[in-house]
């Protein structure tokens, strides 16, 4: 933490923003974590957070989904295309393996930051046409899931002058 | 839609934003949709649409590219890395053809998108400098298409107090 | 440009917004030029950059990564999931090497973009946590980075009613 509780207080009074509105639209490891990260971090700065979960993101919500989150290539500079490395058969698993290792040094896994998002009073959403056109059911989310919800509602939380708004 | 008339009325009172911009970066369905159902949302609610598309966004901009968007596997947790099964000759158009028949389930098809998000008042731009890197001229540009603008045309818009600027 | 001076001080009276926060989260070219190309456009409108590297990101702020970023496969819609055309040996480097061309036809190259950027009054910062489990070490670092901060950090800077955030 960097900001001291006067900072904050400070902060406040000047009409610092206290809303933390995530759009969670991927579900490999390399882009859960920055969402998960900020999610984790901003109750501590007295700013509120809401997680709204939608395409390939969405299936992080899922029973099944949940646990089996993998490193994705996207934006990564070392494999920026198909390569013939990357294409050998288990050479996913490996590489997934090994990244999640060294990031579960750092944070906790995947399943258990969406439990301490929950813990320090993060919302967390489903987008519901999504759930339509992948054909998840009400049945098959977490535990965790406050509720589902569509983009009208999306847009109302970002249409919050005291809200940040990140897509990720 | 979540919010009532009155609802909407009261938030407009208290400074909530009116204007969604949206920077469309990537051409892929997965990623397209998000930016066309809030664009497509966003109006009922009171709020006006700018979308400005660069770089791989751009070319859905253009006469052949906004039939052949395709799904990608950006962020797809099933589809982390290349692998064997992908690169199967015609999985790519298999898989495309598909999940295209399941969104459009649920949702217009892109070029559909773009004319509704013209008839509810929403603009249409195009980044300059990426016309000129992906060789694209002003002809092979749709007809919705509303102006050609550079980057400092966009952080105008962002920089209103009352934008949500979203980068997808 | 296209504000002229009067009308950039027209805005700053309407309480328009003067920083530009970045979530630069992947390290290949086509994700790299969005936020290089706003960093240093912002400042001739007025506007203050942050640039916030962080993942995939965090790789262009080393010596070795700098100048080593490649094209991404990223929401290309030419190239939506791995193809047998993308696996042949060879090809990855080809296409990057077309690309760029054409890039710098339009723009300085990343390593110079960075210089640019730092130049013109904009802030570089490195991700602490990814430092770790990126195991990147401070020496590795290009010369032109400001600090290495954390996510409450950049979340003190994206809380500020004036910034813009965007995450790329």
């Amino acid at each position: 933490m960097v900001l001291a509780t006067e900072q904050l207080q400070e902060a406040a009074k000047q009409g610092f923003k206290k809303k933390l509105v995530i759009v969670v639209s991927k579900g490999t490891i390399d882009m859960l974590y920055p969402a998960f990260v900020l999610a984790t971090t901003a109750p501590a700065m007295g700013i509120e957070v809401d997680l709204y979960f939608t395409f390939w993101g969405l299936r992080v919500l899922t029973k099944k989904g949940v646990k089996s989150a993998k490193i994705g290539a996207v934006g990564n500079p070392g494999i920026p295309m198909p390569n013939l490395m990357g294409v050998l058969p288990g050479m996913t698993a490996m590489t997934t393996k090994m990244m999640k290792k060294r990031i579960e040094k750092y944070w906790p896994s995947v399943p258990d930051m969406i439990k301490m998002i929950k813990e320090s009073g993060g919302r967390i959403h489903a987008c519901s046409p999504t759930m339509g056109f992948m054909g998840v059911d009400e049945k098959d989310l977490i535990p965790e899931v406050d509720d589902i919800v569509g983009a009208s509602t999306f847009l109302g939380w970002a249409s919050d002058p005291e809200a940040i708004t990140l897509f990720i």
